[in-house]
């Protein structure tokens, strides 16, 4: 049923038909209520503002952001947001980026809580122990966490199996004969990056092998960061034959440093990076093609919007908790172990 | 002034004191508004919260994201928003993403006008004549534009001269000996792509050069539509010598284009592409390095953020008006014309 159908049913205009399903103040009370049951008797899907208006909700979800690390320059999160908005912009739902200053992410959460401004929040980046489930739990704030941490509080969460993804890239390092592989990692307090090195660790420990200490580093996840600490690694005697990289913004890091220590990428130094599927940043467009660990990040947005819709129309968040499986994709930045 | 120091002044426990700044309200009236008018007095700097009790304000900016486009995953719009997001994050101001179906976005505007949810709004890539000018004005919610349009209203708005740009990117190119150029351009219905076109138009009609239509397109500026805009410029007989492209996005698939035909670029085909500067994209680590027109579109992000929290203060709208100039770079994709 078109808005045209419906105001003709009613002996409306349109224009007051429409307006009365947008909550115009010109439309008394009586009337708005007389279109919005012949709107829903038959059928006619309201916009937005209508359901804002019959359901009470906000229609809007609130995403708190740290400005001690300005996330909306972070590709990571910008692709994240990019899937999640894809599923919100299709139920025209807002996302309120609410910045928090020094560090307290409480008053922000609170003020979303009290005011009703958003029907349920997603947060990200967890930390190992997130002391931002309990809060939400305690301000009956609906969530979903994108990724896992510690908490004895039941919620929703939605993960990619990190641990598994650098265990499986380990060991194929491994058989390709490296046993001095550099790990390349996120910042250590977030706990996709702790479950990567377990990953990691735990290949080396199934043939009895030791990872160097020396050879484990993390910090942002940024071309920079990727070339300092490769640059490091490589200084080391012996230097190790293999990395594994926890982003593709630090490979690109790290490929320079291996390039300039003379070095070349798939023979001298292998390298596996993981990649959240940047459409600006394809492996297999880069020369030589980069081995990947692959998960797309920006479905994995689209997914979170999808499962909090469904946490606010009244599942219960206990019930959900997705781990997505990663591949792992070979080409031409790994090779056998370079004879010395 | 610390929260400590207020707290001591008053006889209250910093709990009370934080409470009543934000607004929690297990605090009653009388002591809200001693802690807030002690506050004021000692010049305590009030978070967020405590400034929107104080102001009324929704300490909020709104956009709205047309759905037929997802803008989310347009890198010039991302790095608009990070650039925004700088400055707003650092005034603890949420931005409100709002999307609206179906090309109409009254619905949405209206809505944050009603409800005050937001204390203005920022409008993007505006359309050559664009109504929402009129729109915003009737609606009383301030506003700036990025850009520029036609419209009798007077309003905020800042720009980059992208007519000058392209002229001075035209001329430069005629200086080399170029005299069959393409123009891989935005989208018409935008003001800059016209924009664009008129300074590319201009600097021929100053040499007596009648451009060539067939080399004249645009587009979505992402790297597949500039590859095949540029693939059919390049399979004209005679083709051009030259491409002038909208973003460094499209010169990826400009690029690609280029060599698909077995030709190279800075020898075969000169180009100059404008860059907005994303982080990822530098135009010095290209191969060849890429020749560009330059403004970053970050920069015009954060100082939209400023400029519209001055509206929201009270600055006359009709008194912004930032036309910001734009560098040309010459690297090595742009050489003199090859002999036939």
């Amino acid at each position: 049923m078109k808005l045209k159908d419906l105001a003709q049913h009613l002996g409306l205009s349109q224009t007051t038909v429409s307006r009365a399903l947008n909550g115009y103040p010109e439309v008394n009370e009586e009337t708005r209520r007389r279109v919005l049951d012949a709107a829903r008797r038959h059928g006619y899907q309201p916009n937005a503002n209508a359901r804002r208006l019959a359901t009470g909700r906000a229609n809007a979800i609130g995403i708190v952001l740290p400005t001690d690390w300005n996330m909306l320059i972070d590709p990571h999160y910008m692709e994240f947001q990019a899937g999640l908005g894809e599923t919100l912009m299709a139920d025209e739902i807002d996302i309120v980026l609410s910045p928090s200053r020094g560090g307290d992410e409480t008053a922000n959460y609170q003020r979303m809580a009290v005011g009703s401004r958003v029907d349920g929040v997603v947060l990200s980046s967890p930390l190992i122990a997130d002391g931002r489930i309990r809060l939400l739990t305690e301000l009956g704030l609906p969530f979903i966490l994108h990724g896992r941490t510690e908490s004895e509080v039941p919620h929703a969460w939605i993960d990619i199996d990190n641990e598994g993804a650098f265990r499986h890239a380990t060991k194929h390092l491994l058989d390709l004969g490296h046993r001095r592989i550099g790990l390349i990692n996120g910042e250590p307090r977030f706990t996709f990056a702790r479950d990567r090195e377990i990953g990691f660790r735990s290949a080396l420990a199934a043939r009895d092998i030791t990872p160097e200490e020396l050879f484990i580093a993390g910090g942002v996840m940024s071309d920079e960061v990727g070339f300092r600490i490769a640059e490091r690694f490589l200084s080391e005697r012996p230097r190790p034959t293999a990395l594994l990289v926890s982003s593709m913004m630090m490979s690109l890091g790290a490929f320079r440093a291996i390039r300039a220590a003379g070095l070349e990428l798939g023979r001298d130094v292998s390298m596996i990076a993981h990649d959240d599927v940047f459409p600006f940043l394809n492996p297999d467009s880069m020369v030589p093609t980069m081995s990947t660990t692959r998960s797309s990040i920006r479905a994995a947005g689209k997914r979170v919007g999808e499962l909090l819709m469904e946490i606010v129309e009244g599942r219960a968040p206990e019930t959900i908790h997705e781990l997505w499986p990663v591949e792992l994709v070979i080409r031409a930045s790994t090779g056998p172990v370079p004879s010395d």
